[in-house]
């Protein structure tokens, strides 16, 4: 029973990507799971709405499963709470705003029944033979924990998505002492936010941000348009502060603004005095500068509050000249034309627009290399596992760890399903479990693979050519057709000539199976399909799907 | 005839967008063209090949036209000579470098006739009313002009694509002289280049990437692989220099890099030794530190030679472990999830990466806001017009202008086929000409249009839904059928239920319909299309485009 005073660890994502973070901690015959997120489709996934992690290891193991604990509200790590958590069916503890933020997803699914438990930055709570506690952190959502899980063999830490701010707006500094105190204890493996390890320095602190809103407030004359994450509810702050200060009062648009602002006031996240608040329907009767609007759209959303005033198609607001707009975000990697077309329209309207290259109207949440080095070097674990970004970033990760005398041989950089076992005089890649992507799009988990994605690809680049015969079951004849009906492929009504073409060829094909009495559907078919594509390609260079129906008369 | 001394300014592309620049000048009765570009397509036009600017507007005024003239070899200021040159059949004048770039395309498309004249900066030539310089400017590729335009009623500057570099590696400096000497004259309007106008400062020069290249040529043990652009031949310049100097052997990988190499050779802007060259083959049998890979690939493009060996794909090389690449190029809006996953593949194989990021191993070869300024400063024009760019970049431009005391009335951002009408006392936007974008698509020009590309579009998101039903044309009973045909919407096997359902509605349709005694298909089809369309996206979420045929029988 030597392995069992091991650990086990196995991330189910999060590893190579920004996004669904999910990772699986084993002592014994006990596994609690940290995080539960989502990520975007990447753009080859054409259609898709989110993509999950694939938990056929946690289902094959679900018996073990103790807890999901949660280290904060952003989509990449409560994301999937709603299709993963009804089947694992086990108690989730996290901090007052990420459970309310899952509460609300859990909702809008219809699902019930899951056991919440609130727990806070300090606390320690035993989840079986683990004993689990929340430290405080610092990051662009409130209520932010890592975590350490403490059992008879070890103490394993995990950051969550971090970074170090001595000046935050709330003044509730990450918990550098009790990183340093499990240090010096003895910390067995730290799994680290890798996401910035190829940025040198310190990351800003958010009150930078605040100082930057100050400058544009105080000299601004019409309205203020600032866009931003309605989760980083310090943003929110700074500009109802701003706001405060200057006699503006705020508006609020998108949904998600309206939801994350109601939720963290209600938890005392956000203070903001309901005399300031306006509705958009008193907007027109007011002076142009004693408006701010704080809207959703940072990324350039199509839907968002702020690409709809953009391109003037928004039911209540419209973008007036002077205007300032303030984009307080980065565009995440592939987002970043979408902005830019925001921008555009912006400035076509006649607004003003300060975006993070021309000032410093926004701050990254997450630890740069120097901040990372202080994490390594206060925790001083005996294994480091990167955790958190694409393979870039956990390798940059991995050489900062090395380069604070980490040895090589006890740094994992982990990949998905990759199970790390790590004891006190002992540490390898063990097993590959499944894992993997499971595809949500529309109402269907996993209904969508590779094959019908591979069709959608096909069909998107060159459309599609469908052909329609009926043949004579008994002499293979042709009775009627061919009939050509095709989609993204070539203007049918200008391509007279070369559907004409197709048709000889179709027809010919079809003659020549039944003089050599071929009646196998499936092969008269693919002889079609390959008369035809060669024909099309040859004279347009496009490879349709082409798609023959023989119709049985 | 007043209007006869005033000068039309009509762009045909490159304005509100990067890429296929096109720009239409006329005075009296003769018509200039500046630059013939192509542009690549934007996300959403799926299987798009290229696009090319509309010249709806010069087919109407053919017998205007006395020449095309180009600024410099780029793509978006080339490549859409295959395709309208043959139409326009006027005399084309550019550099050395530039005409044999065209001369390339021309003949990969087996055009052939073209009227192609060499000028060389420096040179002034005389076409129709128009005496026409070329004016040295510095920019990524070699051999790249300016124009100054002069008519009997003024001269105008067309600054092409232009950086400021006071040490290139030719020493060939942008000559500001000349610059300064027209605008002691007097010119009338200035057309500049906008792509940078949102960046503070300078652009390094070009020898800063020198330097960078010898620090890491100076400290690599193993084998250097450096992606570039091809067309960037100083940058392929520096990159044979410093492995000379190391004792390095240069091999070049990728088509264009061949091709390119080759006709920059020939007509003495690249200079290398014969002896300096090695063949793929022979690097297995070389020490690693005597080599240098020199590849396209700098945009993480598929088939490009740096991605094939990241991959494992490459024929003839591989990574090793050791090797260092450095990617000397920034990642094109659109381009960065590509060269991102790139960068992923080489750290996977155990390679080291030096990008942008890490080391000033690229400068752009655009001019930033204080060069911007310069060129206004020197060139003094009456009005104003930014080109190159998307509306941020024109915009922020046209202020720069201002800031330097050139009046709001007399700038103009420009918009794709808007007139723009200068003269001595007299400015405005006139009328607006057809313009904008033909799309190239495999061997179609233009048979590609907004249709087809929707129908991609929908193609792409949930795929096809296609129904087969044979119906009584006597009756309007079903005879056979429904069948059922769909691709890239959801696991046909899988989903018997959901086609069972479909199948039940359709003939409860057709049936209907019988009973009613409707008897048009049109109808018929309409109705089915509905109630499908309903019932899937009921039980699915998701909207497949709905294709039903109907056989007669």
């Amino acid at each position: 029973m030597a392995k069992q005073s091991n650990l086990r660890i196995t991330p189910l994502g999060g590893i190579g990507e920004i996004g669904k973070n999910m990772t699986v901690i084993e002592y014994a015959d006990e596994i609690i799971i940290v995080d539960c997120g989502l990520c975007f489709p990447r753009e080859d996934m054409l259609g898709v709405d989110y993509v999950i992690p694939d938990i056929t290891y946690l289902r094959a193991n679900k018996e073990k499963i103790k807890a999901v604990i949660i280290t904060h509200g952003h989509e990449d790590h409560i994301g999937a709470t709603p299709y993963l958590l009804p089947e694992l069916n086990v108690p989730i503890y996290g901090t007052d705003l990420a459970l309310a933020l899952i509460e609300r997803k859990l909702e809008e699914r219809k699902v019930s029944g899951i056991d919440l438990n609130i727990i806070a930055a300090g606390d320690s709570f035993q989840v079986g033979s683990f004993k689990i506690e929340a430290i405080k952190v610092s990051h662009s959502i409130d209520a932010a924990v890592g975590y350490a899980l403490h059992t008879p063999a070890a103490v394993i830490v995990h950051t969550g998505d971090f970074k170090i701010d001595y000046t935050p707006i709330d003044g509730k500094v990450i918990d550098l002492a009790k990183f340093a105190a499990l240090g010096d204890k003895g910390v067995l493996a730290l799994m680290s936010d890798s996401t910035n390890a190829e940025t040198p320095g310190f990351t800003l602190s958010e009150s930078k941000v605040g100082e930057t809103f100050e400058n544009y407030f105080k000299k601004a004359t019409g309205r203020i348009i600032v866009a931003t994450f309605a989760s980083n509810i310090h943003r929110l702050q700074q500009v109802i502060s701003a706001s405060k200060r200057f006699g503006r009062k705020v508006c609020l648009s998108g949904r998600s603004m309206l939801k994350i602002a109601k939720i963290a006031t209600e938890l005392g996240y956000l203070n903001i005095d309901e005399s300031m608040l306006v509705e958009m329907e008193d907007l027109a009767k007011m002076k142009k500068n004693k408006i701010v609007i704080l809207t959703t759209g940072s990324q350039g959303e199509t839907m968002s509050g702020l690409v709809r005033m953009a391109a003037g198609e928004h039911r209540k607001l419209s973008m007036l000249p002077g205007d300032l707009v303030i984009i307080s975000a980065t565009p995440i990697p592939g987002n970043e034309r979408y902005v830019s077309n925001v921008i555009n329209m912006l400035y076509r309207k006649g607004a003003d627009v300060i975006n993070e290259g021309v000032a410093n109207v926004h701050v990254s949440g997450h630890a740069c290399a120097e901040e990372l080095k202080l994490m390594l070097a206060l925790t001083k674990p005996k294994y480091f596992i990167p955790v958190h970004g694409e393979y870039r970033h956990l390798y940059r990760h991995a050489r900062l760890a090395e380069s604070l005398g980490v040895k090589k041989k006890n740094i994992f950089i982990p990949e998905i399903g990759k199970v790390i076992e790590v004891g006190k005089r002992f540490s390898r890649f063990t097993e590959t479990v499944q894992a993997g992507s499971v595809i949500i799009d529309g109402l269907g988990v996993g209904d969508v693979g590779t094959v019908v994605l591979r069709d959608r690809q096909l069909l998107s680049q060159d459309g599609l050519f469908m052909i329609v015969v009926s043949i004579s079951q008994e002499t293979g004849e042709l009775l009627s057709g061919p009939e050509i009906i095709s989609r993204g492929f070539v203007y049918m009504k200008e391509s007279a000539g070369l559907l004409d073409g197709a048709r000889d060829i179709i027809t010919a094909v079809v003659e020549d199976c039944a003089k050599k009495q071929v009646a196998d559907w499936t092969t008269i078919k693919g002889r079609i399909k390959k008369a035809v594509r060669n024909y099309l390609y040859e004279n347009t260079k496009r490879s349709p799907m082409i798609l023959p129906i023989i119709i049985d008369m």
